[in-house]
């Protein structure tokens, strides 16, 4: 608090010659202030600033990406593109389609979609006409999609970005604005066939990802709701009670009791008995266990969930998907439209995996590597279509969502930790010349190979040293160039060169093109 | 307007039962409104409407998507797919690299950087914290982007979707959140290298999107601001004076004089002689005897650009695209931060073009067909850089933006017209069976396929007919159906069903994979 009172009191010294009004305002009412006003009336002190100007009397841009966002640079956008092409082959492999939305919404199709965290929709600004949020999820656009187009079967997959204004740690790559990539199957089916090919779909992608080993847990939310019943929660206090068990994956038992009882009121009894039930965890076996539980079996609801959960296994066990998958009953998840299967999948290292190649040097790093957690998560939502439709015509969902960025930031560490580099273009040829004045030759040839569909780069200049031409291919990963001269423009050939062994031999201009296909494909 | 106002009153005569204040309002202050003024009331009205809700007292949505917005369905997505898939294929010929930043930026990054238009900009509600904005292009963000990374040199491509608070007519492929394809060059280069790059881009990607005869109009910023000094445009009038010009490709030249003339007080002399040269079109001989023309001759402004003009087209040439490029002193373009050459690209035909292998039924829809114009633009903004570095550190820059939604229009069209149906899925087989009781059979052996990387779907159904398992193959375009029996089952192998012909044959269940590969191969 002293340290940011005083940043606030020097911002305004040295304002004050300029704006005095607007600074005794903001010191006159600094007591009593919380932490976060301070930071807001800091931001607006900056951006006077900014506004106002530098000392230069020049105007002063605040150089930087909204709070909680970033740019992707290219090294950076490799690696997002291979990641979302093994995410997109999956949902292909699994007979998806495609769909996309708008970034905003109607602000009424988010409201009472979201419990306690609706407070962190963006909203735009009301410039007149309708108000917008910024989408929070991908599920609820789509089931309002579902319902305004009275779509009642549908498998597809969507990837974009969502909003939410988080404070998030930002070094463990979480942000304001952020990659989903959402796998749904929506439709009347006979049950647990669809919600067991959503955990099949996590189960390959993040395999083939090779981000170490996970787990993906898996709940019902009749499970827990018939759990708190016989627990003996009253019914008002279910989702409250639900929310603080989903704490059980950042906070010990003894504080998520502590929770319970004294910020909401539950009972010690009905807070131990729960307590004794979150703390299990199995597979089929757990569940047919639960069914002849003395108290659990009292539940209709629990027990329709436990035979599901029962069903659910048999068929992970013949999608060869269990060795990864484990029935958990402290997993709650915190979205209010769930109505059956949950589940999440968490990384169970911390660090970044050993890269292969990378020696020992990679192991003691993995120290350092960052705590990323869940992954992925999703489950059943029977409801949320019914919501929307103007009858209440229900149409029954389940699906997942793959929360890309923390794999961006495992990934990246694992291409820094690597000897290999990340390439940035896709660029098979550099068309060079050693001699002065062979721009127009440079670029016929270049236009020849663009036109034949080689990936090829020439230099924008009129006469550039042939060094700084292969050192661009060195530092940019480009294979071959292909060298123009006046002995062999006369002999109608191109002397290609080999970058990484220097190895050069000359080409018949005809022959060319498929001389560098055949170098640079990647068989 | 009296229409509009009707609306209204038939609106607030519905409502004034439960809040006659509001309408009340409307009512007094209806007269003297302009039409965009009662098109927000009316929104606001209906919105309202829609929170009272319906006659059943039941909360109704309006379901629908914001304003200027629209979902894509599958089919739109495989044709979105394709359309990017040839643009993205085209940059990364060019050795581009790929960038993304956030879709809001600091309110202040985008303020001063787009004239008259900035009115146009979504600004997000005040929530506490910094004021944003979503971004109205792809440039300035980039621009940002390379001041805020101090990057020098790049050649980056940047595809997403850009928002402006336009009213624009969606029938024409036109939306407030619509993609940009964006190609830039960054760097201190030798004239006009980067600049014949773009459009030999453009050139490329419209002759392969196949959307029928194009034509590339270029012109260069200092060529109009010489042409207004050598014709008596005051200095103070240029802006002006170009952004009446830019209105050329859809008014008459009588009504832009009138314009000039009546509403901006250009002297008529002025006005005539700016007419005389904007009719003016042609190509490298048109520089060459505008360099001779007497007044023309008189600006070291329009000097330059006409000496760089012709070294443009002699580039062109070596690119084999003049045929399409036409230097043409008309065109403007709005947007304040361009520099140097300025282009623009449009679509010749106003139809969808005859489609190969619909014979004659194409040709009559024709008429029928939207209007499309402008489809790719851009020029050269050697200041933008500068204006976001804190010193002022110039980076010349040019680039073009493919304006993508009126082509997906066009290739919706082309898509309806033709025969063959657009397929959502890649699915390669549907594994099937013909007999009760296989469910787990049909799990076990479309795991098989998925792990084997084949894209397989399986219904979701216990018992599913074998009728219907057929019919989604047909309707989704599936090729093949792996059938398994009891007596598939026995002999180790599956009936493989050829959809199209109906064929079916006994493969060995080891050599299904390898049977579906060869199958399905697009060689």
């Amino acid at each position: 608090m002293i340290n940011l009172g005083m940043a606030s009191l020097r911002l305004c010294a040295g304002l004050a010659g300029r704006r005095s009004g607007f600074c005794a305002r903001s010191l006159r009412t600094l007591s009593g202030m919380t932490v976060s006003q301070i930071d807001e009336e800091v931001a607006k002190l900056l951006e006077l600033k900014a506004q106002l100007g530098g000392d230069e009397g020049r105007h002063q841009f605040t150089l930087k990406t909204a709070k909680g966002t970033r740019d992707y640079n290219p090294k950076q956008m490799a690696i997002r593109e291979k990641v979302f092409n093994t995410i997109i082959s999956c949902f292909k492999r699994h007979g998806a389609e495609n769909i996309d939305t708008p970034v905003f919404e109607l602000k009424e199709t988010l409201t009472g979609k979201y419990g306690e965290d609706s407070k962190l929709i963006y909203d735009l600004k009301d410039q007149g006409g309708e108000l917008l949020s910024l989408r929070y999820d991908l599920t609820v656009p789509f089931a309002r999609y579902l319902a305004m187009n009275k779509v009642t079967n549908i498998k597809r997959y969507h990837i974009a970005k969502v909003y939410r204004r988080d404070n998030p740690a930002m070094t463990r790559g979480r942000y304001r604005e952020f990659y989903q990539c959402d796998f749904d199957i929506a439709g009347q089916y006979d049950p647990m066939i669809p919600d067991a090919e959503c955990l099949k779909i996590v189960h390959e992608i993040l395999s083939e990802l090779e981000l170490g080993d996970f787990r993906i847990k898996v709940n019902d939310r009749r499970i827990l709701d018939g759990m708190f019943a016989v627990c003996g929660v009253p019914d008002d206090k279910f989702r409250t009670i639900c929310s603080t068990v989903d704490k059980l994956d950042k906070m010990s038992w003894e504080d998520v009791r502590s929770e319970m009882v004294k910020e909401k009121g539950l009972s010690e009894e009905a807070a131990d008995q729960i307590g004794q039930y979150v703390s299990l965890q199995g597979g089929m076996d757990l569940a047919e266990r639960l069914l002849q539980d003395a108290k659990m079996s009292q539940s209709k609801q629990a027990c329709a969930g436990l035979t599901d959960m029962k069903q659910l296994f048999s068929y992970l066990q013949l999608f060869q998907v269990t060795d990864k998958v484990v029935f958990d009953l402290s997993l709650a998840r915190g979205l209010d439209y769930y109505t059956g299967v949950i589940y999440e999948a968490i990384l169970t290292q911390t660090g970044p995996v050993p890269v292969a190649g990378a020696q020992n040097g990679a192991g003691e790093k993995a120290e350092e590597g960052v705590s990323v957690g869940s992954v992925a998560g999703g489950g059943r939502y029977d409801g949320l279509v019914g919501m929307f439709d103007p009858k209440g015509r229900k149409v029954p969902c389940v699906g997942v969502s793959i929360g890309i960025e923390r794999v961006f930031s495992i990934m990246e560490q694992k291409a820094e930790a690597s000897a290999e580099k990340v390439r940035t273009t896709e660029t098979q040829v550099m068309v060079a010349s050693a001699q002065k004045n062979l721009l127009e030759e440079r670029l016929r040839l270049t236009a020849e190979l663009w036109n034949a569909g080689i990936k090829a780069e020439v230099m924008y200049k009129k006469n550039p040293k042939l060094l700084s031409q292969l050192q661009h291919c060195e530092d940019s990963g480009i294979p071959l160039v292909a060298i123009l001269g006046e002995q062999e423009l006369k002999d109608g050939v191109v002397k290609l060169r080999t970058v990484h062994s220097r190895e050069e031999i000359d080409v018949s201009r005809a022959e060319l093109v498929e001389e560098i296909k055949r170098r640079t494909s990647v068989v």
